[in-house]
């Protein structure tokens, strides 16, 4: 008898440092993933879903979610990367590239940067780098993230651990900035924002007030939308014998509830520029309702007339509306140990770009 | 510490007679909100699905659905007018006017046009005139609607009231009409419709058969779609305290459910021409099974040789099949007061444009 | 008082052996259409979602997917033949024909080809053969399935039975392979996969491996996509008093969630080329998780250098997992009649092209 010809993904034993990986099915992003996106995020930010506003700052057109490219890009890696995973432990050095747009064909690579065995035997952290590509071989987005991947057999040997440095911020340096961008033209009408970056201050919180449910079916098609395979979003039959006994959101897609909740009070940001760490901090199934609310942690001046940039840190809660309920977001264990609150579904350090109150041309 | 920076809507209070507000996030629709709109709804209408037969009705190619357009400039209203109201109270004078079509860009403005504060101080009903326009400033829908507010505190004087006009009826002449129209064209087998204007008589009814159930995830996709941001239908934890004790479903995509049903037995209206009024009886839930049935109310006459316009009552039910069933449609309430049967939903009085049978060039 | 003018669809009396349909609401596909369906169906072939690799196939662009076509000249046949049908109960001589891209208006025409009256005298089995056309009245796809249909009277004489050929397969002559197709492009490391026409053998067995639940929802949106109006997929509350006592999931979109899921192990399938037989063998409802594994039965050549064609058997279950459960995939009835396993959903036997390994340019 053959051997069966599907794959059952790599494990801890196969992703061996400087291993470089093309992953499959590259793919076409349409006006139709757009729409999904919005109907599966309650997304409102004019940038991505207003043609003559894209265009007023010097886009081509309403370009592809940041965050829509993010997740495919993420969800292409899956098959080769984390279908063993137990569990996505952290991101670093997240950088947000060139603008997609309706029609361009994304790709994905991944470099495995580091490993290390676990004590245990039987699972170890894999650190890999990922890239993702437009058709004209541009950079659109990159990423660092580690996981907690099985072994395929606990007896097997698998060398000193190799671990990478994973910065703690992405440096202003780095930051992708389009030359094309005309901010003299942002015209706060359309978003309805009323603060920039002169009026937010460092310390400051934004609760977001609002509250959005979560449905089976929904996060379903989200992860299926970015092509991501991962058996814990979608094989209800084996999940019930699973930790949680059901299917598990995939984590992006709380990561975009929470940045669609977050419009309200932060309407005129223009793109994120980096996530600079993440943690999805406890699980989310269906039927639970996510709240959010952002700290300001830093203003960083861009040296521009028309922008500065914004260091966020959002945070995700299920069940639990933080601006009408007392929470503690860090709670002790049962052995004093400090851990998310239960109810804490994400913890993320990220970086936007957003107008000056007074522009001038560039 | 900093004031909140997320809007919080505006009260009763605020909504001053004359006040004016430009909504944010005008939007492009696209052909991906099209083929949502029909996998949410079922619309099988050909002019907003075929745009061969678009084109030879004198369209330039299939445009977005009337009632798309609608829940679209509904939904940009939505977080300045209604994120604080009660109830939906009622429409009138809805105009549709210019056809949209994928890749126009969609803005909203309202207007205060009347409000009266209740007896019992801590609420009152707000009349808005809300007007879309596409990127060329045209008019693609105008509507008065009529909402029960909060106040933000009861002790707040707010003055005399001041109630509008509210037409029983849109006007004849104010009927949009596109100059383009080439009915001699219209070809009833793209349709499958047997019956034109001339067929159907004042006071028939036609029972539409069909039952169509609504999913929490469906309605929650449909309103993220519109951007329509009214807690109702997304915040299942705040709502489970709440009078129905879940999510209710936005009236708007009860309307639609309600029309799509419709086309069977009125397979060959082009167009919707009015709402002369309506109301959403009865709250739907998820796992509703709606169902329709039209009255005619009267054949106007336009003065064309192609076509005339239909005044039809069209009501939806939920779980009571109005073809199989019995159903009272008003039922006198404990205090003999006469109510809408607790299993109807909708009661909606519009004007539709249909061909004639016997039609030649304009 | 009038005659309801909504139809009811056609009886076992009215689909007389020679009648020719024209069906209704032909459409236009788009972008729109393609997102949703890979949303619905996690479906990964990089034909159907990447333009740069359908263009060095020698297509004009991204097609829209085989199955969707099916699905949309299927639901065009549904309110004119089973809308009023027991049960579908087979398919034969599904030949899959031009591709269809977006912005192309699909229109289908049926005709009936047979039909035999049950000995009970209440119902019928009626054939059609169908087919579909691109707005150059080019054919798309062709298929002849035959349905159970209740008769409107059973008292009704209904004449002779007229059964016709039902081949058992799609002769190799019949298949359409595009003039242009260009496979000495074709490219493994797009699809990801590493097995060809050469490295399949008859008789070899593939496990799919991964598991996809579907929900109310999902099935709902993609039958209403597809513009089905079946009401065993929509109308719960006359449902509940059904045999199945819920909504049943079209069974084409069982065959699409089988087919995206034999991604894995068949990844290098260039097209559909024929289904030669399929049977819903059990009904899915809402939460089922279906699995698939596929058997090679044939391996045609097709005296070409670059591709040949492989003949499968696509086996979808529910609820349980052949690849780490076991399965008797027939078992006997009480009567000790070979029957399929309760959890066995689908049988299809269908026919793909797919690239030799080393190909040259033809």
């Amino acid at each position: 008898m053959m051997a069966n010809k599907a794959s059952l993904g790599n494990y801890f034993e196969d992703l061996t440092v400087g291993l470089k990986i093309d992953h499959a099915v590259s793919r076409t992003l349409t006006e139709g993933d757009a729409a999904l996106y919005l109907a599966l995020t309650a997304s409102r930010y004019p940038l991505f879903c207003n043609t003559e506003f894209a265009r007023e700052l010097g886009f081509i057109r309403e370009p592809i979610h940041d965050l829509l490219v993010f997740h495919i890009v993420f969800g292409k890696s899956v098959p080769d990367i984390s279908l063993n995973a137990v569990a996505n432990l952290g991101y670093a050095d997240v950088r947000f590239g060139e603008a997609v747009y309706p029609g361009d064909t994304i790709s994905a690579e991944t470099e495995v940067i580091g490993r290390r065995e676990s004590s245990g035997g039987d699972t170890g952290i894999v650190w890999v780098q990922t890239f993702g590509y437009n058709q004209h071989k541009r950079e659109v987005i990159r990423f660092i993230r580690w996981v907690l991947v099985n072994k395929a057999n606990s007896a097997n040997e698998t060398g000193p651990a190799i671990v990478p440095p994973t910065p703690n911020e992405v440096a202003t340096a780095d930051f992708y900035i389009p030359e094309d961008l005309k901010l003299s033209a942002f015209d706060g009408r359309v978003t309805g924002g009323k603060w920039f970056w002169d009026d937010y201050e460092v310390g400051e919180r934004i609760d977001h007030v609002e509250g959005m449910a979560i449905e089976e079916a929904e996060h379903q098609m989200a992860a299926r939308l970015y092509q991501n395979t991962a058996r814990a979003h979608f094989n209800a039959h084996a999940l019930k014998d699973s930790r949680f006994g059901t299917r598990v959101v995939y984590g992006g897609h709380v990561i975009s509830i929470a940045r669609a909740l977050s419009f309200n009070g932060l309407e005129n940001i223009v793109r994120i520029l980096a996530f600079n760490g993440g943690t999805h901090s406890n699980p989310t199934v269906t039927g639970d309702t996510i709240f959010a609310y952002t700290d300001i942690l830093e203003k960083i001046n861009l040296n521009r007339v028309d922008c500065g940039a914004l260091r966020l840190r959002l945070i995700a809660t299920k069940n639990l509306d933080p601006y009408t309920e007392n929470i503690e977001f860090k709670v002790p264990d049962e052995k004093g140990r400090e851990r998310y609150h239960p109810n804490v579904v994400l913890d993320l350090d990220y970086t936007v770009l957003i107008p000056k109150k007074v522009r001038s041309e560039q």
